[in-house]
């Protein structure tokens, strides 16, 4: 009980925490896993929520298994198919429409919950940039709550 | 304004909260709403933020309507249909690679502000797990922030 | 040092901030920049996260290009393709589950990390209402952590 006071009075003076990760894609469309990138800034006590943010328009993040890799296979070539590069009606004079609209679909943000230095993530979860527009240098901003 | 200024010394204190709320679903696919056990860990005072967490691979979670039940069949049957299980090219050998799309394509968090012990959810919105992959067992952590 | 621990002090005393901005769509499906209407309510010292949700189920948020408007118009139009109004199968009486499920792809809130005043977007970011059954008067939640 007192331990749990004292972590609340501690949690009170830590400051938000803000980092930023760099990724290099090295293909037009890939999942990146960057779990342990994104680990290694989770504070060792206390708990909270770890909020990621890529500052890009034509990558996302999601969370999906990271066991077998065919399921990130699976995903890209589904969305490959369903969204083309090329498709009627399509005006955007950079022709990666599709990676904006994939970006929209995955989305900027993942929020994770964190207590005592891990992630609670499931199992077979890990955390992914969505490359759809590569290969490029991609920020993730990390904020830590 | 002493009030405010009361509960602003009041929240300082107060630890962020962590539950986690179990879902048993039945079938292969479903939408679960779960606004009610989310609402009961809702803190009766103060204001901030309530954020969801599911720790698997093969659901997600949506805010969306409770009041006309044909919405959650029509979003499932568009779902089935677009992103189906047996599909030219998919390679994981769990044959649920539409389960791990449509997961991340709804999201494995949402979050919903919330005032003095109510989650400021809009007249027609529930809260839903999006079951993919069942019938299983699901678990949701919720943290208020 | 210092200053960066009166940070700490000051921003321990700030109460959650939450504010309601209101959007007018004059079609049935557009997106709607809100980035500027967002950004008057960041704070000017300080970081955190910015979160926003809308309380409705036939609207979206979501962060993409701002610079050339064609981008909009191909996100639009690739979903209205995707995902018709009249859908065989489609059984609820509002005629509009077209919407409710562009509403879960894109998803009822985003989050962005702010700093010293000002989001932390990137360069061709910008922050959209993606209105899927307009026109109609939309609210946006925003709670400032």
């Amino acid at each position: 009980m007192f331990k749990l006071f004292l972590g609340g009075i501690l949690r009170l003076f830590k400051l938000p925490i803000m980092k930023k990760i760099k990724i290099h894609s090295t293909k037009r469309e890939e999942l990146i896993e960057i779990t342990k990138e994104v680990s290694n800034h989770v504070p060792e006590t206390g708990e909270g929520v770890c909020m990621l943010f890529t500052q890009h328009t034509t990558c996302g993040l999601t969370i999906n298994e990271n066991a077998d890799p065919d399921v990130k296979q699976d995903i890209l070539l589904f969305l490959k198919n369903t969204i083309p590069q090329y498709y009627d009606g399509f005006k955007h004079f950079e022709h990666n429409s599709d990676a904006h609209i994939k970006s929209s679909l995955m989305g900027s943000s993942v929020t994770i919950p964190y207590k005592n230095g891990k992630l609670l993530l499931g199992t077979w979860q890990g955390i992914y940039l969505c490359e759809f527009d590569g290969a490029r240098e991609r920020k993730v901003i990390v904020e830590i709550l």
